[in-house]
């Protein structure tokens, strides 16, 4: 059976899926926690047999902290679905009741989004956490992990979709697809599939985003910026500029590029140099900060920067650095050379970081804050499938509120629309 | 200069559109509405050369009608912006407050999403229409009429302009295009617009649709359902029926197939043949349904239906017939030959209507009113950019609240992430 057949299957089960009440939904949550913890050994040995295949593929460090699924990773994954279990439920809320006219009543209540394509490079405890999002919101789920994790992926899944199934979930609102020929079947799946969430590198987003017709909520890039204004308290800069950094510096959220008021730069730029040296950091930056950090540019000439360099996402231990004159400069800056991720302005003065938050066109926008807050559980959604740097339904970080859509329901007994049009009748708009 | 370089420029003072005050989004408005009262002979007469011009180029009747900006259609426009001047602020609406920990909050608030493009065919009203509610929002806009009515666009589209520039919106906020070649100039300006509005033909919506990566928010067909439960009252069910097939035939939600259940089929579909026939209106269906109509299959061989002929949108009078054994039955056909956009059940019993509503996966779910009434205006929304048969941001008829996004604010004193992933520190999540 091609995977179109299947996902075309789900998708003529999707409305049952929806309809689920609450308390199967939940179920299926529990049934899963408990399939888990007493699995586990099951599952750790899946993942061991991976981690050694990525070994012996000379797979790099970084990466296969990624891969490992251990008792720590169970642990976030089993905290994560008691979360999941304590939030309420986001299918069936009214977010508008209005009389139309007498006996016309015009209903809008969430509804979940219907078939979701999962498709993620790497890191097993995304497949618990996103299969688990879509449970809670009544959402029907195609999965695809990444190869280097395949047989611990096998495990989870088989994991999940039997507890949910005897929970009461309906067959078939889970699948996986396992082989990367597949991936393409389901890019076409433009009938079938409502929306993709794609969660890897860059250029694998990319990918995704340019060979389908189906909506994608995801980001590529993560260009945030700090900003260091000539009102900030300099103090506070520092700490936050390197956990910014080096707290994650592979992040998303990770900052790439600090830019620091002109009345500043002169005391705070030497002193902020030495602190990033001295924590591994190098300096790149236009040939003043170069100065102003003590930077030679004859010995490194790539420290020098212009223009278009300032659209760079190191994901290292890299920084990019200029000189503004204004907050205004700042969210210019930002606006054209960011990603619209989340960008930070350090200041104590309420009107600049007011100014800031409403011109920098962001996801995030933060006051004397870490980039790095930029996150689902850091922002109490229990879970998040992505952050969207995307405008449309979803921004930010996306727990299950991303996941759902609505739709108007109107009870009438008999009204036509001629009757309006005649005059006959009037509506009155009356909220409820 | 290229329509590129403009938009850009859009781009740039895009955050100071969203910046600006209600008040002067309000004043605007009401500048435009006296401007366009005050001026209203001079768009008559660009009008009347429009439609000149139009019915020496043989264009038919319908579209003809829809060319037309007089007395009528002005009245509609003004008050229009009326209703719009009395809706709440779409913008800085918070709809999130939450404290993270002590001295570090987290809000959701609404935003602009910046520029938007709209590009439409025929309906210089819509001009009028949209604009407004770009202001209301604090959106930037580009807009690109029909050329059969170039002359009337040009007069409006200057009136609207100049009103806003002298009530306070910035320079540049808003631009016309007029050549149809810079539209495909347009489609490839996907880093400076954020949303694209087509208003036209299937055919064009769906060119608008393949050829940009810029999002776009529409609906392409409209095949609307109603379904006609062995419960229904089967005196309501004509009126109903006859409005949502007449009422506007060629409007997108206009019904174009009628399921009728077995039970009531031999005593209610004579009756409707009937009464289909008396005004006009053409049947198609399965050979059962034929025969319940006395229709003549060898006469009109093109009145037997079967299989994906249901998908057919229709937009004159003609309608599909089809007989089906349940609510769930009906809800399985409008899933799989609908186009998600209003589809409605008749009938008495609560429980079918409830089945009917949650399994059927449209932006419009019904019960005992005629589908005529998915629009902007009907549901109160004061006006409308568009009805949107997608699922993703908006959904149904969109008003204000499809023109705003929503960015996060996250206020701390220097906290850093690093003291959480230690546990120095302890997320308490307090919504405030």
């Amino acid at each position: 059976m091609q995977i179109r057949e299947y996902v075309q299957k789900m998708k003529e089960i999707s409305p049952a899926a929806a309809s689920s009440p609450l308390s199967v939904r939940d179920a299926s949550l529990r049934a899963i926690s408990q399939a888990l913890a007493s699995h586990r050994e099951e599952i750790f040995q899946a993942n061991r047999e991976d981690l050694a295949r990525a070994a012996a593929d000379g797979i790099q460090d970084f990466v296969m902290k990624r891969l490992r699924f251990d008792e720590h990773k169970l642990s976030d994954c089993l905290s994560g679905i008691e979360s999941l279990l304590s939030l309420p439920d986001p299918v069936g809320r009214i977010t508008l009741k209005r009389q139309l006219d007498e006996g016309l009543t015009l209903t809008r209540i969430s509804c979940p989004i219907g078939v979701i394509g999962i498709i993620f490079e790497a890191r097993p405890d995304a497949l618990v956490q996103i299969s688990c999002l879509c449970i809670k919101s009544g959402n029907c789920a195609v999965l695809k992990g990444g190869r280097e994790t395949a047989s611990t992926n096998k495990v989870l899944f088989t994991l999940i979709r039997d507890a949910a199934l005897s929970a009461g979930m309906p067959d078939g609102f889970l699948l996986q697809v396992s082989e990367h020929s597949q991936v393409d079947e389901l890019l076409c799946c433009d009938d079938c599939v409502d929306l993709l969430i794609p969660r890897g590198s860059n250029k694998f987003v990319r990918y995704i985003m340019e060979h389908t017709k189906i909506p994608v909520m995801g980001h590529s890039e993560g260009i945030c910026h700090i900003y260091v204004d000539d009102k900030a308290d300099l103090k506070k800069a520092i700490p936050i500029i390197l956990d910014a950094k080096l707290q994650y510096t592979a992040a998303c959220n990770a900052v790439e590029t600090l830019l620091v008021n002109r009345a500043v730069a002169p005391v705070f730029l030497p002193v902020l140099c030495a602190e990033l040296r001295e924590h591994g950091i190098r300096i790149r930056g236009v040939s003043e900060v170069l100065s102003y950090a003590g930077e030679d540019v004859s010995s490194d000439p790539s420290a020098l920067m212009s223009g278009n360099d300032f659209r760079t996402e190191y994901l290292a231990p890299v920084v990019s650095v200029k000189i503004v004159d204004s907050v205004e400069e700042a969210a210019a800056h930002i606006n054209r050379f960011g990603s619209h991720h989340t960008d930070a302005i350090l200041t104590e003065d309420p009107q600049h970081a007011e100014a800031f938050m409403t011109l920098v066109d962001s996801a995030g926008v933060y006051q004397n804050c870490s980039t790095r807050f930029a996150d689902g559980f850091r922002y109490g959604f229990g879970a998040e499938v992505g952050i969207s740097t995307g405008k449309l339904h979803a921004r930010g970080p996306v727990g299950l509120e991303g996941l759902v859509t609505y739709k108007y329901r109107l009870v009438g007994h008999g009204q036509i629309v001629g009757d309006y049009a005649s005059g006959n009748s009037q509506f009155h708009f009356k909220d409820l």
